[in-house]
């Protein structure tokens, strides 16, 4: 390890070419080229006992330069130390420095977590400034297309269970539409942007975005046009065999490697047997810049209020219906990684506050109550003095694992007892007497029928998880 | 509601009041009523369709005179949108604010989550500027002692569970701590930061914190002599039931009540069969300005690496082996409600974090390989053009509900298979092969004893669920 002060010295002063760069507004490349360094020099100052090299700060660096346009939503910090800080965007961006700065080029693991978006907030529609995410992404140079199955067949599965109700999960390749936008004639450093522009699909007309892409993207209407027959095209691994013989589409490298992988793709799909809900769709495009493969959207059928406004950024609320999206993602962590070593990754986003407002709506309209405790059984009384004895016997089953609740108060009512548990849905009630105590029983009610019966105080706690089971 | 603009305009006027008294310094009384005003305001505008009520902004007033001196940790945010805002310091604070905003009386609930400090990180030792609490509370009007008996309870349940090793919980409270300084003679507005002083007796000698009384404080000698005689005291019950006895003591209402309580308190935590390792102890303090009851602390008897570092503010990392610590705090809630109604909480804040790395630091020293997977079975195969049979095997699996994997290689080796189960604990293989296949069976493998058996593939899943009980 080099020495500590040198060290230092090396980060202030690599820091201030960083600084430099920016100021100069230098390109990405050459920004991302001496941040790496950077970070590389951080690491090495990291542990401060050798065993465990960990990077002390997680500076705005990380998040600089990956959202494109979404980056004026990130939650910059106040600078309290000298340093820029900013509020976790999203989960991937993280998950990849995380795998770079750790070297870990093989992981599969699920997140979630809140992340935060100075976004305009809109309570009722359950969108806020800080929301949990809920990621699940495969890292490791594998063969292609199996772990892109995974996450499709995850997503599947995920929306069958939850039973929302019906949904399609389309899937598209970047390279597929970059193919596409070279072969209809759009110039190269246009792509990202129109990228964009054809993203809105889902909530615009064809007519709105060809406008968009002629008035504001300086595209020609036959360029445009030509786009526009292209991301009207929706089918399955028959569309990537029929756009594989496309005379245009055949010529491009790029458009080729993403056909033939689509078609690897739901080959496996087939095996998974989801390809029922699963549609290769040339319209989706998503937002984020750091997509290199394969991309997918899972949308449910039902219909649910559209957002008023609209936000490209959001990872699973873009569209009405939109709750998972993801893809393929193969140079976020070499990014990362001060020699650019490359870890492929692909993931999905689950959207898990928009799933729980559907589900809470689902809930408010069904007559069933929602049960709000586990508590399965309320230690009572109908007499006054015996808190100690209901106090004694919940800690007899605490202690024997059951999940139990006495009211904190000396003397309660039993009427106010019986009430707790009709309100929280506690199944049933403990209730002690001078009587009980006396005979060594306790009188079990059932909350639901009413019906009581003694029950030996040794017997209780086998008796309670008999009816709880 | 209020007309909407005359809400805005009166939000307008009561932020300037509120800014102006703090440009003025005024009392923290006068800010806090100003602010009870604003967030009160804030809350009629809530909502936007009149449903639900939310308060749309969490200001940085939420955190402000709450944490004393500990306040220069709270991490600010950039001032994006003309707003202070900062990150939550710790869980009890925004617990507060949300029993007041939303008018909730009563409440039981546990909360896992990160909080974030300002304060230098000491990465070896689990000491991080983001970290995760777990909290758990009781809000509510109720009997005296009762839900205090069963916090205390909750955090000897979970250190027996978790077999750390000995451990005791200290428990005192702020009633007799301020009856003690009263009866002492130490002057009123110098109860809190000698109160921080008694704090430091954990890691400090009675020498030197007497040194700070006296020095830096400003007590005379004779003063912090009667103070040491005081919390040198330990006990249980009876040393509650002496104190009520001791002279000076008993003349002050303070500490009488303080007292009452405690014997009240244990003859619960008897009940509870918890008093083996509860000791009422005269010098805990503990440092947060919002305690008016009981305070506790646990804290693991085995010897660990001491922090170099010491910072007052952490929840459960004050002193060697302090992994838990909470109390009483009935005043918090009414400081955000606009019309100061109280609501009585009394809570507790485990330290996951230093009891992850104890448990970590455990595992490391025994022998006993930890499993880092929940996987039960590999779909693997010997023979090559399998990569189908097998992904059709794992996902009639995955549908039956069983864990499984399969290595995202079109070919692998058998040993890489077998090797990646012995890595990562997966206790069973089910092997494809053209024989198999012809046969309609699987080859279930036990990777630890390395026993093979042909399973008929429709009993498979049966199989699987008996093994892996």
């Amino acid at each position: 390890m080099a020495d500590k002060a040198q060290l230092q010295e090396a980060i202030k002063t690599q820091g201030e070419v960083v600084r430099k760069l920016k100021s100069e507004k230098a390109s990405k490349e050459q920004i991302d080229e001496e941040v790496a360094k950077l970070l590389q020099l951080k690491a090495q100052l990291g542990g401060d006992e050798g065993k465990h090299v960990f990077v002390l700060k997680t500076a705005k660096e990380t998040l600089t330069g990956k959202y494109g346009e979404d980056s004026k939503l990130i939650y910059d910090l106040k600078d309290q130390g000298g340093e820029l800080l900013s509020l976790r965007y999203d989960l991937t961006v993280p998950f990849a420095r995380y795998l770079a700065m750790n070297k870990i080029t093989n992981i599969k693991r699920y997140h979630i977590a809140k992340v935060y978006r100075r976004d305009n907030p809109a309570m009722t529609r359950g969108r806020y400034r800080e929301f949990y995410q809920c990621d699940f992404d495969i890292a490791g140079q594998y063969d292609a297309m199996i772990p892109d199955a995974e996450c499709l067949k995850i997503v599947y599965e995920i929306l069958n269970e939850l039973d929302l109700g019906d949904f399609h999960i389309k899937v598209n390749d970047r390279r597929i539409l970059d193919g596409m936008f070279a072969v209809c004639g759009v110039p190269g450093e246009k792509f990202r942007t129109i990228c964009s522009t054809v993203d809105k699909l889902d909530k615009m007309a064809w007519e709105d975005v060809k406008k968009e892409m002629v008035n504001e993207k300086g595209l020609s209407e036959d360029v445009a046009d030509r786009i526009g027959e292209y991301v009207s095209m929706q089918g399955g691994q028959d569309l990537a065999e029929r756009l594989l013989q496309d005379p245009k589409l055949s010529q491009n490298k790029q458009a080729c490697a993403g056909l033939t992988d689509m078609k690897l793709l739901f080959s496996y799909l087939e095996l998974f047997q989801v390809t029922d809900k699963v549609v290769f769709d040339l319209s989706l495009a998503r937002g984020l810049d750091y997509y290199t493969g394969v991309i997918y959207e899972a949308i449910l059928s039902q219909t649910i209020p559209a957002p008023a406004e609209q936000n490209g950024a959001d990872e699973a609320g873009v569209s009405v219906g939109s709750v998972a999206g993801g893809g393929r993602y193969d140079g976020l962590v070499g990014m990362f990684d001060p020699k650019g070593r490359k870890v492929p990754c692909v993931g999905v986003s689950i959207g898990i506050e928009r799933i729980f407002s559907i589900m809470e709506q689902k809930a408010e309209t069904s007559s069933e109550k929602v049960r709000t405790t586990e508590t399965q059984v309320l230690v009572a009384s109908a007499q006054k003095n015996l808190l100690e004895e209901r106090l004694k016997l919940t800690s007899e089953l605490w202690n024997a694992g059951i999940k139990v609740e006495v009211l904190y108060k000396k003397n309660p009512k039993l009427l106010s007892q019986l009430q707790h548990c009709e309100e929280t849905g506690i199944p049933l009630v403990a209730i002690l007497g001078e009587q009980e105590l006396k005979d060594g029983v306790v009188k079990l009610r059932n909350v639901a029928s009413r019906e009581e019966v003694d029950v030996p105080r040794a017997d209780l706690v086998d008796e309670i998880k008999k009816r709880t089971l």
